[in-house]
């Protein structure tokens, strides 16, 4: 259930507030070169600090536990922990009675018959991101030339971010956002007719990540406003590029080697500090709510990178199936 | 690579302009009713006939091959065609040196070396689409008294739907649409967190129904304009009842019990009667281009029944998981 | 449940007395030269008609519904569908009550509640393995060079066949055997360690033909009566020859680039025409059974084409894996 | 490819003289009763230390990372490592020219490129089977009053095991030997004819087993020399008992609720103290090799408990498809 991919597959787990979370890479090539460092700069572009985050800090050292071997990975699977060190457990404890709103408190207690660790959100919580942000560091390397970028195009419903956050201060509440991510290099032929088309992989990938409502690709719901005249792509050349990109890089469920362009949305974080009304499961009366502990008023501005990671390991993994990188890399 | 599911397990094969298309459900309960008549309703909605779709017309009589024993399933794979009997294929031979905007022509060669069935969009064709119908009807007797309901909401970006028509067949070009889908009475505790999220299983299965381009759940695209305190469903009762339902049905990954709600956008046909410019790959010329063919100005009348159909056997994958279907039907 | 395989992925359906058995190949190569003429020899090679077999006799001629086009694979799901033409369903029905000794008639009953098609085995017949055999047909075109080859070497406990044989006629009763498959040309670096071994996929496939007790690789059995020294094979050079090889080609779950070896059981067929003792479930007496209808007094008879079938697939599978086959096959 | 299982999955990872081994055990089901403890019993089994086996020793204590809270399971991945403390590489980096006879060492370097870890034999080390064996313990554990019992029958040829051992011993050799697994009180019903056949499953698992050469069901190879008549099991009652259990449990892939009963074949362990000849890689010449590290004996006199396990753990996975475990354990 924790497990996604055909060859380059990626295994998470961990809670928030156990010892650790962590994520198991298999199939990745040998012969990668790696190392820790390779991971500090997606990694800190995660982290909280910024206006509007958690100031829950975690120092988020992966620890590289399998896989490595002088400097290079080896063909077998990669585990890389992240310790967790800054948990204060008791902020959750009280809540058992009432439910956050919004949270998967209720549903993972329903799913798991109330044996959850339910601590920060658990295994539920946003903190094993940490991990699909390392497996997107790994796939990335194995990508080479491709690029990745993601980015924030609305916070608040405001094109301008620092306006839309100062919304949510102000508020004093929470906000969504959207991020937008392209691709550009990527070559034509990945993906598949119906079932493992590259929106299939990828939105199945993207909604891994927590607090999506949403995907778009190329013009996307506007799409549905177009007429087929204005929508259609027509091809430039025979390396496929299109005069314009509707179609956002994928037709027939296949890159077609122009730019992969999708968005998502992000809904505003759960935890807010207004008050809010919700059920005390153990009393069923009606109660006021207020969240305390440490949280993101605005969870999209640590989405990016997260996003760039699982678009990176679905490619890679599409990238290998297609041949076009070999299980052993040269060096 | 034509396969979905965990238990139960769909596989499509087949061509547009081949004999037929075909799809087998492995993993599909024994004791079950079935007949080809439960086909005959979905099927019916499927087909053209309507204003805006196409001429061609095919009977779409389901023939079961196997799996079916004295009028209930018997727990084997269920293999199911539909012969392909209306088809001019010489429309298609003359268009290989011109691949059409907006469909797979140019990708499925790039992918497949140009050995691809190019007729009628071969294996890329909605053609298809009648296989997961199919799936569907058996995925909804399994759900039994749990009600799967998709419709249109817009057409060409009209709310008004015959208005929204209209407008393409004035313009005589293709238009675009919104199709929203509901479940009633699904139990809670369905999907994962994480990589098994419902949504990630249901839109997995959304974007191989060719034409598709969002998915959105709940409140949607809009939560990113929301305030958290506005898009927070309280909970009621212990049942999971919640006072609004901007989450669509979904929290964590997993159902709660509330109607679950999502909307995709389907992009507007991509063959449409309307003249566009287009490379021819053998000259290298950028040339006029008009498709004859047959063809439907709105392929999004033909979603609904396609969206309940993937929708049904992706919840009746989960519900078998979750063991709240049996193995065996006892009737 | 009824599928194999993770690039090159096959698929089975269908009974032995009901329309058809039939075979969807995904993930094939496009651009495999392919005819019916291809499986001619090989079908041939498992049908009844020598001494010891079943004089139930079908022509076997594989109806190919999809992924050919112009003669070679277009890389879209392959399905092969074999008629069932020659049934003699009646002499089945009768048999309800006394479930067959050593035929799956009583665990199928079990396990799909009584839904189950029984006519002939109905989906656990010996008659799928004809789809077996269309899969290794194409997968041993994909192995080009690679030669796979499968032949008894023993029969009712003897080494001389033909007198095995005329033991099961002379006792009116049925025998069993041993195959051995090899597998020449084979390059080094197929499988993985642990759970994708080499081995495991193997022993994985050969067990779903029916009626094969055991497997073993190299020495095998006998290897656990050796000596170390004796058992372990000496490289001889650095392509991975050694000079013995008890190994039977696999080292770690991986191939070694020598001969593939390994060699399975057979148990006697399970239809005697001797008379048995065993329950009459209605009665919950225990009665006399004799079976009347059309079987092979050694069904080993038949078993090599099929081994090399099985085997062929899961190298061709493997092959895929390692980026030793294309996925595009140019000619 | 370090995975196995379809709901109850088990992923390992790790290397011999890296830091830890390990296994993440996702699909377990919530509310399953875990403590450290739990683990003493079957980890000490394998343990090193009896005659004829490895003096290096491990405390092998595992380390549950995640997935348990409150001395229960969460229904989250569980995570164990166990730290490797006694490692002595230097013995293995001067091996590097010199592949030993019978080991992965060739065949690792031709598959990952040479950028393996070799030391110890690194991830295709015995040592990993430790965790085998903790995937066991929680298998076993939600198998309740199933019992699995997995003994040695034969060592170096010998039914007395004692003289099997003094032969190796005496001769300054490894040997081989036989393992029996048994399983009583199973349900019929695991299993599916073909591809998911209870063998296909069992057998795939015991071959992810280092040095397993064979593997045989119930009368096994034996039963290719005996007559149909012999080797049908006829039924007593309608439970499914059989007077006989010559199918060892289980007919047409299914289990029949009668004993399961199988055999491996372990061959003798690769690492021998005996002089031999093998190519050095480097020079080209063949020279002579003797082990010196610290290895066992015997190989096979640890194998019991890890066959245990991975019948464990492949019953259980069963068990939760066929609804005979619930996805939440009361308690």
């Amino acid at each position: 259930m924790n497990s996604f991919g055909r060859i380059f597959r990626v295994h998470i787990f961990g809670e928030s507030h156990g010892e650790c979370v962590g994520i198991t890479i298999d199939g990745c090539p040998a012969g990668l070169v790696l190392s820790v460092d390779d991971f500090t700069a997606d990694i800190e572009r995660r982290k909280p600090g910024a206006k509007g985050t958690t100031p829950r800090k975690e120092d988020d050292l992966p620890i590289i536990k399998s896989g490595l071997f002088n400097g290079k990975t080896t063909g077998a699977p990669i585990t890389i922990l992240f310790e967790n060190k800054n948990t204060r457990s008791a902020d959750y404890e009280k809540l058992r009675a009432v439910p956050r709103p919004g949270h998967a408190d209720f549903t993972a207690s329903k799913k798991f018959g109330g044996y959850e660790d339910y601590r920060g959100s658990g295994h539920f919580s946003g903190r094993l991101t940490v991990c699909l942000v390392a497996a997107g560091v790994i796939a990335k390397k194995l990508l080479r030339n491709i690029e990745i970028n993601s980015a924030i195009v609305e916070i608040g419903g405001e094109k301008d971010l620092e306006k839309g956050l100062q919304k949510a201060i102000d508020a004093k509440d929470s906000v969504g956002g959207i991020v937008e991510c392209t691709v550009k290099n990527l070559p034509a032929g990945l993906g598949e007719p119906f079932f493992d088309s590259a929106e299939s992989l990828l939105s199945h990938a993207v909604f891994a990540i927590p607090a999506v409502r949403g995907i778009e690709f190329g013009t996307g719901f506007a799409a549905a406003k177009m007429f087929g005249s204005e929508h259609n792509d027509a091809l430039k050349d025979t390396t496929g590029s299109t005069f314009t990109n509707h179609a956002g890089g994928i037709v027939g469920g296949i890159t077609n080697n122009n730019e992969l362009v999708f968005r998502i949305a992000i809904k505003p974080t759960s935890s807010t500090p207004i008050q809010q009304k919700t059920l005390n499961v153990e009393t069923g009366e009606i109660e006021n709510f207020s969240v305390k502990g440490r949280h993101d008023l605005c969870i999209t501005l640590r989405v990016p990178v997260i996003l760039e990671a699982v678009t990176a390991f679905v490619l890679a993994d599409l990238m290998l199936l297609e041949q076009k990188i070999p299980r052993v890399i040269s060096t």
